[in-house]
């Protein structure tokens, strides 16, 4: 398994290299505070408890939420699959489950619970995207008055292939006009915090989930924001019910460094208008490049419905995997589909904006994070450059 | 929060106190190996991915199982509830959904799910346990002949609270016996696994729960074994669809070196003869107060229905958050009833054991760990004495 050659990580939006400043501080196993259970009730557990609650509280700040609605959970997945998972429990007696609506973007571990859940006897509705990927808020609009069983709906602010950025403001506000009886609205955070500008409160989320590994976190740590409790499908006596399990402290810990250093307002502006400058280049460089098609096509240098973090493209003629092993030798890492999904090689998200079996089968993904510089990405370029020579 | 005096540590039970050793060599931010997303493609998703299969292979040897059989999940009270929350979907068509037993003394995490699993419409019984709060077969035997549709059985190895060994061999082979069709024998292992003797194989476990936390390892990092795969509640595509979210590579890599170091018999054999030892002193000079009852009241200096690691006695007259409180402040750490348990205030455990509320009330728990020391256990001893003369 050695490798001589110099390697450049563009694949940050799968997992962020780890943030060595915060984590060689915090995940060290001589430090007291996270030695004990939280929920013993002795010196050792109360430090424990404390540091947690510490943790909680730094992260309700910069979130801009209470800290009591806040609940650690081992990561973005799991925190997408208790809130699913509670609608098992919510709808146990009832004839007429609520319906749920999910955007046809969404990640595999709300995509592939929502099916979970139709299983179980919910109706479901898929929230169509446009050409871009994001949603157009009129078709969600006809989708809530049209369903007016409508009781939960899932939408997620960033996605994680294409980048698209939700305007979570405007379709978080068409469905409190629409909707007929409160529906629960889920925001699925993982590419968005740290990276675009995040609010709970605006957009008036019921719940959302972060996770600690996409920010430079360990992974087994992440978040959901409650704004009311709800019952849930597995229990314990930890994290007020929500999440059993003992607390990972030390994981918590880092957690709340990471975001409150990476994910204030300033800090997104600041990082992203230096992604925003970073892959303007890139993607000035390859819309030049005639074998290149950013996907969508259209997308734009400097295009506010994209994170700059995320970009998703294709070489006409270069199956997305073959480019992804081409890149890896040259010492590049890239990404064709999500990594988290058990069905990768179809690329719903693809296939949601439009995209034929062609086009989705060629599609790779090149995400950058904070440490990436202008120099990786000309690197990249002449990488890219030097493969097409030869395929 | 400042404290002075020294600190002495007598609640492995709950967390064990951090392996320094191995975690200081373990997790490391700046390890390469742990760096990406195992499930990508590149060369660095490979070389996490590679570490993480050394990780399962390592603990698949002392376990004595297929390394395919393990899939890593965030601790021993998600792999219960993975294998739990299963049954929803085996059974989601079925009208007549299969009986689950489960002993009186198990985890919350099973207790607590069992009784979810009720209100989905699952018919459920509690084996019980006798005085000592051990199984009797006969017991077992009776259930399964009176309920032919049983086919889900969780009994733990050792109990987190008296440190009662369930007969798993024989258990498991009156269950084999007797079922009318098969039925699924679960195994929580918490607190045996690197403790007293576990024999995945012989006892024939259709599935099985660890946690790294109790053997010194880092949250957020357990076990399921699976002795078949099963199709599970909450999908995705890691660990072979058993368990979904981005896999915690460094965590499993800390338990396989846990594991490997701790949990094979020879390892086990000597360290246990240790702590019955140090735990036999003890209990000899606990029996001879007069105010002090172990729980059950006849568990001897060494009795080999009990693992050496954890005890269960009460003070006369004496509240065990009152006796937790005053030992605590003596600089020692001790516990009532389970962390984990959203419950805990009433003592199923002890309840199960036939113990009257005043019993219960009163019982605290004593559990050590590798590093406990003879010296540490004289000290317990006078500050029990000690505090007895205040009380």
């Amino acid at each position: 398994m050695a490798q001589e050659k110099k390697r450049y990580y563009f694949d940050w939006a799968a997992t962020a290299l780890p943030h060595k400043n915060i984590l060689n501080n915090v995940i060290n196993p001589n430090l007291n505070n996270i030695l004990a259970n939280p929920s013993s009730q002795h010196f050792e557990g109360r430090e424990a408890k404390h540091a947690l609650e510490m943790a909680r509280e730094k992260c309700a700040n910069v979130l801009g939420v209470k800290p009591d609605t806040l609940y650690f959970t081992s990561g973005g997945t799991e925190s997408n699959g208790i809130i699913l998972s509670s609608l098992i429990i919510k709808n146990v007696m009832k004839q007429n489950k609520g319906r749920i609506l999910y955007s046809a973007v969404e990640h595999p571990s709300i995509r592939e619970n929502c099916l979970m859940l139709e299983r179980l006897g919910f109706p479901l509705n898929i929230i169509p995207v446009e050409k871009d990927g994001c949603i157009n808020p009129q078709s969600l609009e006809n989708l809530i008055q049209k369903n007016p069983d409508t009781r939960f709906a899932a939408i997620m602010a960033v996605n994680n292939e294409t980048g698209a950025i939700m305007d979570m403001d405007t379709l978080c506000k068409t469905i409190r006009q629409n909707q007929k009886a409160p529906i629960h609205v889920h925001c699925d955070l993982v590419q968005a915090l740290g990276k675009t500008q995040v609010n709970i409160k605006a957009w008036d989320l019921d719940s959302a989930s972060v996770s600690a590994h996409k920010l430079g976190g360990p992974r087994g740590i992440g978040l959901l924001y409650l704004k009311k409790p709800v019952e849930v499908l597995l229990k314990g006596g930890q994290e007020s019910g929500i999440r059993p399990g003992t607390e990972n402290t030390y994981g918590a810990i880092a957690l709340s460094e990471l975001i409150e250093r990476l994910a204030s307002p300033e800090m997104v502006q600041n990082e992203s208008q230096k992604a925003t400058e970073r892959f303007g280049h890139l993607i000035r460089s390859l819309k030049a490049m005639e074998r290149c098609s950013l996907l969508p096509e259209d997308r734009m240098e400097k295009d506010k419905r994209f994170s700059p973090w995320i970009l998703q493209l294709r070489f006409f003629g270069i199956p997305g995997e073959v480019m992804l092993r081409a890149l890896d030798k040259e010492g590049f890492a890239v990404s064709t589909g999500s990594a988290c999904s058990s069905a990768a090689q179809e690329r719903p998200v693809l296939a949601a904006m439009g995209l034929d079996e062609k086009a989705r089968l060629e599609g790779i993904r090149i995400s950058q994070g904070i440490c990436t510089t202008m120099e990786e990405v000309y690197a990249l370029l002449k990488a890219i450059e030097k493969v097409l020579e030869f395929l």
